[in-house]
């Protein structure tokens, strides 16, 4: 039985040769084994991706997240928002910044909810973390980001989904005070662990270089420290693997397009009879479809379908579950009705550099027969 | 001119050969690029080197000490000594613990003051990092372990410098409560960046683990966080790195001696005039040689000295400048005379895998005659 993953990390043959030709190079002491032009150069060539004027690559999207709101210097009191339906990163980096965490509701797209942000926002918020969930940027993005800046309240995107997603002219990751992007090995672009934070602002570039490199006084030769940072260093081997992937990166959201796009026109029926459902994104936009999520009708038993399709070795998961408020950490007895019902409902399908057009008729194929059974 | 470099990674040939074989595995989907087999294995490999019962792998040595004492749960009021002769990350990841540090001064050694120790030892006293500078572990550490193990204080080892040190029948990591090393590309083995903790208690490794893996639950099946963690994870191909490095670290270290005692030999009229000196491990130790130290007497000029060595293709350092204490982070006034006098006598001769016999007779002539002159 073919297995279809719900996610897999993807080098052409040529680059593999080309990036070994490179390894070698490193592990034989020619070229830098951390510290070096790859790290470098990637970040450089990010940021150009993005078109933001800076770029500091780091370990995780989690240091990233850490990086970003330990710039803004919170208190036990400043209070940051923070959608429910995330990835356990997105809170736990407040809880790092040492400031209050505020749980705000997701819309039908899973996406943050702007009018339950606009009643949880007070006077000690400092940041609010919008998470372009599955690779989708909210059409409400650029009225948050407005009234954000009318109350000074800083605007940080959870980019870890959205490599290569698009708002009119925006790309992910130039459109809050700070990108924090996730190259983990299910991602749109891997390096296997790493992260970047993209950004404009030259004097909070100064602080995530300096925070990501032990504190230290970029300013100054020598090695002089002047903040508490830690070590968040990307290693040259994950800057070369960066490096090509980034080069291939609208190849693979083009490719994650044109597979979501064979699901939607698939699942047309069911779209138009409301038994199934998808994220809606704005016209002027282009999802990055980290994940194609599709959201079952409630007369459908969504755990027994996830469970037929992976009987079938095909992958369908549910991602995140639990909730955010809902993880034993936050210890929150808060109750999100909305995004609650919405999480019980929803499965992705498998979309990624290995599924070929033909998988992707199969699946959504597959799919069909159970949710027309 | 042939460059001497202060320190440089090594990897055979041979072992070239297989690591790109598994990295080429690794890109082509067949494997892990995260959270693999080679970080399991590496991190059991370690575990066995040290004879250990848990290591756990990490990102960094700096995140190796900040998990350590996250493990502790400090409080403000704690107090965390550490000695003012070491880098950057043994002070800072107190301050990121959320613990107060406590500055201790230095024996002939560079090595952790015991009487000084005892003299800043108080109640509030939660743990002490003991830095095994430059691959040799003091002749009291047994001393200092079992006071402060009537004090219930925890010992952590900063092994950053000492894989492969021993002290009788103790590995370097398997001495204190918690060791902490460090695999960056300067370092007796290498995986570019990366660390390990190494202990033997089953509560603490849990919590380790888990802190490295953002605080996930690791007794429960699923995505369930239970502490503030973040992302300190190595990747497989660091892990790989890493084990190939492993096998080699015994031949690494006996070369390491090998260059010491040649520049000992060679030294030995000087060291006999007392016009130089040099680290005095115990009899019952194995000095590891991540760096070959050297302290002038007041009558040379150190700066001089250094800089014709460099002149000549030799690079000669002093680490660490500042001394701890004395970096903008701390904002401290204390003055340690011995250790600042200390720190402006030394020097460090190159040594590692590319300095050949030849090369270290060569070395450590140019600097006789620079010290005869």
């Amino acid at each position: 039985m073919k297995v279809f993953n719900t996610a897999f990390p993807y080098f052409p043959n040529e680059d593999i040769e080309e990036i070994l030709l490179e390894v070698r190079e490193i592990l034989e002491g020619n070229k830098m084994l951390t510290m070096g032009e790859n790290v470098a150069k990637f970040e450089e060539e990010f940021a150009t991706y993005c078109a933001t004027e800076y770029a500091v690559a780091t370990n995780s999207c989690t240091a990233a997240l850490e990086i970003a709101l330990a710039t803004l210097r919170l208190s036990a009191t400043d209070e940051v928002v923070v959608p429910v339906q995330t990835f356990i990163a997105t809170g736990s980096s407040v809880l790092k910044a040492g400031a209050k965490i505020v749980f705000c509701d997701v819309d039908d797209n899973f996406l943050l909810d702007f009018a339950f942000l606009k009643k949880v926002i007070t006077k000690k918020t400092k940041a609010v973390i919008i998470v372009h969930f599955a690779g989708m940027i909210s059409p409400d993005i650029l009225e948050i980001k407005e009234y954000l800046k009318s109350k000074n309240i800083a605007l940080i995107e959870d980019d870890a989904h959205a490599h290569g997603a698009t708002f009119g002219p925006l790309k992910a990751g130039n459109i809050g005070d700070f990108g924090c992007f996730s190259f983990y090995s299910t991602k749109n672009m891997t390096t296997g662990e790493g992260g970047m934070i993209t950004l404009n602002n030259k004097k909070d570039y100064d602080t995530c270089a300096s925070l990501r490199n032990r504190g230290i006084d970029t300013t100054q030769k020598g090695e002089l420290f002047i903040n508490i940072g830690s070590n968040h260093r990307l290693t040259e081997i994950q800057g070369l693997l960066g490096r090509y992937q980034l080069k291939r990166l609208e190849e693979f959201v083009t490719h994650r397009n044109k597979i979501a796009h064979i699901y939607i026109e698939a699942l047309s029926d069911l779209l138009k009879q409301k038994r199934v459902r998808i994220q809606q994104p704005a016209k002027n936009s282009r999802h990055a479809y980290w994940r194609f999520l599709l959201f079952l009708d409630e007369a459908y038993n969504r755990d027994a379908i996830q469970e037929k399709m992976n009987a079938k070795g095909i992958k369908v998961d549910a991602p995140y579950s639990p909730l955010l408020h809902k993880q034993p950490l936050f210890n929150s007895k808060l109750i999100f009705p909305h995004a609650e019902k919405l999480s019980k409902s929803h499965i992705s399908l498998p979309i990624h550099m290995l599924i070929t057009e033909d998988d992707a008729h199969f699946i959504v194929d597959t799919l069909k027969s159970l949710l027309n059974d």
